[in-house]
Formats: C-alpha cells, sequence, structure tokens
C-alpha cells in the first residue's frame, strides 16, 4: 500500500495523529519485569499492546537498539513483528551516507527490517536521501528543524535572508515526486511551523518534542497539519514509555497515550471544524 | 592512550597517512570464501592481516554491517577482535541525534564495540556532537565537506559570503577543547582543502574520496596534512577491497595498500622534507 494511504487509512480509523517513540533505554525499565535479556521486547510488547489502537504509527529509535549489542537486531525485529500491520512504523536513525552507503542503510530498514519509513538527515544532499525515496510504500523524514538546543547551532543560519532550513523544506518538496517525503520539525519551534507548512503544504510532517521536551502541543496541531488538519505525527516518547514505573506501567501509558490523542482530537476539532 | 597520541604513533611506525575503508558489501565477496555466515569476517580478516602493517586505520563503514541483520553486530566484533591494537578504528555511521540518543550511539561505538573514533554528522548541532568527544582517547570526525555529488546541495549555501561547510570547521574547531575533534573532508573537493586546513591547522582530517570516488591524491596529501605533513587520514576502500575478485584478493588488496601508502609517502616528501 502507498505510504500516504496507510498513513491516512490508520489516522482515520485510530482517529490519531499520536506517534510513539519507543526509545527504549533498558537501563529505566520497571523492575517488575526483571533484567533478562528479553525485557526490552516484553515492555515494547506490553505497551504497544496498550496503546496500538490509540496511535497512528510508532517511531523506533535506532540508537537503543543499537547499545543493545548483539541482541539488538533480534529485539528490534520481534518488537516490530507485534506491531500491528496497519500502524506505520518509522525507524529513527536520522541515516545519512553517499549513495553506495545509503543503499545498505535503506535496505536494512525497509527490507530488512520491513520499517515503512525512516528519518533521514540531509546535509549530505539528494544521492544520500535518494534511496530512501525509490519505492511510494516507503517514506523518508527529512530532518529540517529538529526539537532539540542544538538545532539554533547550523539550522537558522542566514542564506540570502532565510534560514537554512527553509532550503531543506524546499529541496523536499522537489524530491516529492512520487509523494513519499516528509519532514521533522520539532514541536519546540511552534512559530516556524506555521511557515514551514506553507512551503510544504501536501507533506507529511513529522513533530517529536511534545512531552519531556516541553513542544507545544497546540501549535503543533493548528500549523504542524495541513489544511484538513492531517498529515502531521506527533511524536511523545518518554512521558508515556516511563508514565509510571511500576507494575502499572502500560495501563499508565496507555492513559497518558489516550490523554494525548485526545487532547490531539479537541485542538483537531476546535481549528478544522 | 590519548587519540592524538595513538594516531602519531601509528603513522610513524608504519609511516602511513592510509586508512582503508572496510565497506565490506557480502554481496561482492571473492567466489572462493563461499556464501557461509562467517564470510565477511573471513574476508575482513585476510584483508587487515595482508595490510595492518600499512595503515594508520581502519574505517568500518556500518550500513554494511547493519545491512547484514543479526548477524551483523557479531561481523563487526569479530573484524574489530582482528585489527591490531595500535591501529586506530573509526566506526564510520555519521550518527547525529538529540542529546540523550546521541550517549547512545556513543555508548555503543565506543563503549561496547571499543573504536577509538566515530564520524558525526553535524546538521543538528553540538549537543548531537558531545558525546562523542567527553574522552580525549576518543576521537569525533564531524562531516564539513563530504566526498560524495550531493555535498554540493547544501554544503556550499552562501552564508554571509562563506560556504556552510566553513561554518562547521569553525565550530569543530570551537570544540576542539579536548583535541579530540576532527574534520571529514573529501578529496574530490582538493582545492577547499587548503583553505579548510588553514581554518583548523591542528584537527586531523579523514579524507576520503580516493580511488573508486576519483579523489585527488597529491592535493590530500599536499592540503589535507599539517604544517609538518601530518594529521590527515586518507581513506580508500572499494579499490583495494576489491582489487581483484579472485583467490588472490588478499595478495592484490596488499599489492594496491602498498602502493597507495608509498604513493603518499612519496608526495610528503616532496611537500615536506
Amino acid at each position: 500500500m502507498k505510504f500516504l494511504d496507510k498513513l491516512h487509512k490508520v489516522q482515520r480509523k485510530n482517529r490519531s495523529l499520536l506517534c510513539i517513540g519507543l526509545d527504549t533505554d533498558a537501563s529505566k525499565l520497571p523492575k517488575s519485569l526483571g533484567a533478562s535479556k528479553g525485557a526490552v521486547v516484553q515492555f515494547n510488547r506490553l505497551i504497544i499492546e496498550a496503546t496500538s489502537d490509540l496511535v497512528c504509527a510508532y517511531k523506533l529509535n535506532l540508537a537503543f537498539y543499537e547499545s543493545l549489542g548483539e541482541r539488538g537486531w533480534r529485539t528490534l525485529s520481534e518488537t516490530l513483528a507485534v506491531i500491528p500491520q496497519n500502524v506505520i512504523t518509522i525507524g529513527d536513525g536520522k541515516r545519512g551516507d553517499i549513495g553506495n552507503t545509503a543503499e545498505q542503510y535503506a535496505q536494512a530498514l525497509y527490507e530488512d527490517f520491513g520499517f515503512d519509513a525512516a528519518t533521514v538527515n540531509p546535509y549530505m544532499g539528494f544521492d544520500s536521501v535518494e534511496p530512501f525515496i525509490r519505492s511510494d510504500h516507503n517514506c523518508a523524514f527529512v530532518l529540517a528543524l529538529t526539537s532539540n538546543e542544538g538545532s539554533n547551532d547550523f539550522q537558522r543560519l542566514n542564506i540570502g535572508g532565510r534560514p537554512l532550513y527553509e532550503r531543506i523544506v524546499q529541496a523536499s518538496v522537489k524530491w516529492n515526486t512520487k509523494k513519499n517525503v516528509g519532514l521533522v520539525v520539532g514541536a519546540t519551534h511552534p512559530k516556524e511551523l506555521q511557515p514551514i507548512r506553507k512551503l510544504a503544504p501536501s507533506l507529511p510532517i513529522l513533530i517529536p518534542g511534545i512531552g519531556k521536551q516541553g513542544g507545544d502541543l497546540e501549535s503543533a496541531v493548528r500549523y504542524g497539519t495541513d489544511k484538513n488538519g492531517k498529515l502531521a505525527l506527533i511524536n511523545a516518547s518518554r512521558s508515556i514509555l516511563y508514565a509510571s514505573t511500576g507494575k502499572d506501567f502500560a495501563t499508565a501509558a496507555r492513559a497518558e497515550a489516550l490523554q494525548l490523542r485526545d487532547q490531539i482530537q479537541k485542538y483537531r476539532d476546535k481549528f478544522f471544524s
């Protein structure tokens, strides 16, 4: 199925723009899960089972799996196997490399793991992104204006009166010939979301930075979505995964996800109905 | 040992600025090795044994190991185990992510795998690089002007009369308080090496793009090194790994590496003696 069709379908079915980031830190697991090798998968499984009807996507931060060593690959695979087929999966590795290398990354993410989408770093230019957008069944979310403090170091540099990240957005729009390019814009930059959305009216925008990072949810919904209140994926990670550190972590995660999903829906109703 | 000390020591001992990129493509192995699970490790071992007295570093391109799936982690570990202790190892993943995630990547590369150095993508700013430069035993090579065609898409954008990559170089110099920041500059940009070296007189520069990518070796040596003809790591990958596709691949790789090492030495003698 084409990426955008799959996205629209699951957002409609689950009435949700919420994406949960499975940035599962093995050192932060509830004690009730023990310290066995399978504890991360078990944690992810319980989180997914408790929330998969409330989300449009899960974003798996590859760093947290790589740091598990040899077990990481299997943990990633086993986690992906638990995610219902109709929910979007995003391999969040922010990859970017020369053509023949980017091909290897794209193959690992899309073919071996079966992710629907990936995050990519645009600094190395088009040939580093191209292998990620060969099929319209996949989507590459290009880093434009990221949620972290360091986003101010280079992304806002002045290029002929406009910030660098706008050049990235414009290039991404140009690359979107197969309708399979998206953007990453942090919710921590509420003022920039509207002009970015104007430059890229039909690109999906992945918006991290809600929750622990203190991003602005109302602006994310109002300006991050398209003219129909769609095409945004609003990501929260730690605030959901670690809503409780006790045995009730999955129930607490569901409550947090439900609250966030519904808050997003309220803003959609407010601005788009 | 401090990174720079280790680099100087091995460059002196092996009289070499050569870095070999172990971008081992499982689909390009000599037929004589068969198609067993251990074939990549076996190939790497024979290449390393045939060349480790001719190099200052091996750069392992992580994409080629990730694409091996579950076996990738072990292949990487087993390859690292064969590399002599005195030779620099670079985990070439071009990572870059927000602080808590970059920490996971740095831990995986430096602590779990034991790499001496890593390549990092600066687009997300200082907090994405900082976890890679906490110890002066490690070095982060920051992407400045990469060897690929796409480097022209954004890296040369005009920021107040100077190209973007110079801003990255200047920031890298500022971040170099522990003498453990380096740069990546492609040999495919011979004219830019000299001004970059002027901006960063004491940073090691990793210079890919020699060989298959057609970079300019003479300029790489002349302008990529510091005032003493040091502090450059000149990388070749495919031209050495696949010097022969027959049973004699390791011998052919040695011959190619030797020729390249000696050619580099000739240029060093020409310009720095």
